[in-house]
């Protein structure tokens, strides 16, 4: 494709062919690709009229830098342009001017990984591939499940047995082949990633394959229009195996490469207390990650080997960004909090960030006049049970006035 | 308001001048009102120039025939222009030429009822109440609810107590009093209108509450503008208390008023078999409702008092309409259906249109060459248990080649 340069290993810097190939053949699973454009030859079509001028408002119209040769695996299924709140009630509350909440439950499965499943079914259907696979948490297994019963595609999805009920009803609803794999995430992937190598499907896993986070990138072009070009000082992120994170500051670097922004935010890496491979390693400084058994109640970053960990590493070194951890009492908190000043009822993963925001503010990490904008990546519908943790269910009241009034004087104390 | 004439009884057809007022002083509580605009005020502003050159793709661009002031109400939850889909590979399975599918679970709370909650939170604060309240079997309260956090107004809601559980959760994460009312729907509204007549908080219940239907009907309007003002031939939509059909066709009548359609719909009316009342008299031709106890897995249309049935009854008649009634077994097949062909989860009230649109192909009762459009009115994730009695959950299975061969090889039989 004349718009792809080359395929760049997240590792070591080795460049590929574009072919469908899923890591660097010196590095291993762990050396990661990124698809790198020649820019020479998007700034001709990507310029600032352009954007002003589309129409189109889903993650399309940024189409001159996604990697597909045309529409024909396009699922009508309308993905992204989700809403970027300018949240002034939690401004007032926490004393910072600018916070912005882009809410990427709204896409059409309820979570961001909607962004990458658009593009792995249509790169699938591209490449003539009859199967699509994918190893998940569960939302980016509900996501790849929706766009392929959208476009009539066979999928088989590994996802752990205790992953939330809600997200796997949505593969059964959705008719996907659901392998309940008896262990966590790590043990679904490493399952997933054989049953590829054995039967020859297409695995449309973040970690794995490069094209995806090229969905995940639209998220910050979204940022950068909607906000007229005037990018915030910090963008906040729940990370997990990392591709969310390092996909969104790759949208940043490669609108500012284009000349469409004039600087880039520094990103802000929020990990669950008990699943934080990434953010230990960049504390450390070392280039590597410790495995740890992960533990947390946000079950779409509950990850113990980070996958994409190298691409989430650059991603924080080059944008000069920070780390934190913020414990499950806390993301429970912010859920409760978000949803009640802006509207938004985030999962507990989908919060994270935000919770990262309130911890910043509290450490006096983030100062009063910058700006701020973080991503909620899920919907809250998707995980009831844990929504359930944040929040006190009250006792049935018979229809009766005086037994209400007695309720309303209790709340008036 | 300049913009509106007055507010007319559905059911005897006095007309009020408008004032905060719930009913028709002679026919009671049946008697719900219309908003009846001048339309030749109207339609010096809402022109179909107006419509194209206009930005906003959410209910405030029909800012023109929406019964507010101002904006000083109106929430920054993106609300309204969902997508339409055109349902290909439905068409192709059920063979009529063109179905069209208007996704609402895309809304703010994950409902078509956030239409009406946008309005009314609106309202309550042009009319400076403090308080707002509502009775809901759980769409229109966790929608409410998620307004007013947003705008952070106090409120009230009721609800039976055997509403989902995810609806309920919604409402205690948005921080919502939640009366949970031991009984059923009909026993929580009464209870929510005596509250209000003794507390005087503002009722945003959208069966007495006049402005609510208001944002509703921008469905209609999104719809035509979506067909490029090419109306389709028949409308369907899943039936409870009336007020979101009738809604829908007030949308139609105002855009033929105005001119800027040349036909309206014929409106379907499709309820639950065990929650007919507006169906059952339709059918007899008798202009009131017997009552029957509401049973069915539809939570959000099991009603047993049509609180708004004579708009409803007026839909049916003016538009020339259709009323059929679906079993549970229908509306579980509908969800699976919907979702492998389209890629959308609708909770079972959401795909009850659906399920309608199956069962009149199957009578003979819409032709192949028709244009169909319905409405998913709510997301799946809204009702996990009721999704989980239309599939099968697999057996947990070990992270193991063979058997997963086995597994693929049952499959192919």
């Amino acid at each position: 494709m004349k718009k792809i340069k080359h395929l760049r290993c997240s590792k070591c810097g080795k460049t590929f062919d574009e072919d469908v190939m899923y890591h660097c053949d010196e590095c291993g699973p762990i050396g990661t690709l990124d698809v790198v454009y020649d820019n020479a030859f998007i700034e001709r079509t990507l310029t600032k009229n352009y954007l002003i001028n589309n129409n189109r408002r889903d993650i399309w119209r940024y189409m001159p830098i996604l990697p597909l040769e045309g529409e024909r695996g396009i699922s009508p299924l309308q993905v992204g342009w989700t809403p970027l709140y300018k949240a002034e009630r939690l401004e007032k509350l926490l004393g910072v001017r600018n916070i912005y909440i882009k809410d990427d439950g709204r896409n059409p499965t309820a979570s961001f990984k909607d962004r990458a499943s658009a593009i792995g079914v249509a790169k699938a259907i591209e490449l003539n591939k009859k199967i699509i696979c994918a190893a998940s948490t569960g939302n980016a297994a509900s996501s790849l499940s929706g766009f392929a019963a959208c476009m009539g595609i066979e999928n088989y999805i590994f996802v752990p047995a205790n992953a939330p009920e809600a997200k796997i009803t949505q593969l059964l609803i959705y008719g996907s082949n659901v392998i309940l794999v008896d262990g966590d995430y790590d043990t679904a992937f490493d399952f997933c990633t054989k049953a590829v190598d054995k039967f020859g499907w297409y695995n449309r896993s973040c970690a794995i394959n490069p094209y995806l986070v090229e969905g995940k990138k639209t998220a910050a072009f979204e940022i950068c229009e909607q906000l007229n070009f005037d990018v915030p000082d910090k963008v906040i992120m729940a990370v997990g195996d990392g591709c969310s994170i390092s996909a969104v500051w790759k949208g940043f670097e490669e609108f500012y490469a284009l000349g469409l922004i004039k600087k880039v935010p520094k990103m802000v890496s929020v990990q669950a207390e008990g699943a934080n491979p990434v953010n230990r390693a960049f504390r450390s400084g070392k280039k590597c990650f410790d495995y740890v058994t992960p533990n947390t109640i946000a079950d779409s970053i509950s990850v113990g080997i980070p996958r994409n960990g190298y691409k989430a590493l650059n991603c924080l070194t080059q944008s000069k960004g920070i780390a934190i951890d913020v414990s499950d009492e806390e993301i429970l908190n912010a859920m409760t909090c978000l949803a009640r000043f802006t509207g938004v009822f985030g999962e507990p993963a989908g919060v994270t960030a935000f919770a990262g925001l309130v911890k910043l503010i509290k450490n006096g990490e983030i100062c009063s006049n910058e700006s701020i904008a973080l991503i909620v990546s899920g919907n809250g519908l998707k995980d009831i049970k844990s929504a359930m943790k944040a929040v006190i269910k009250p006792d049935k009241m018979k229809p009766d006035l005086e037994q209400l009034s007695k309720y309303i004087k209790s709340n008036e104390k």
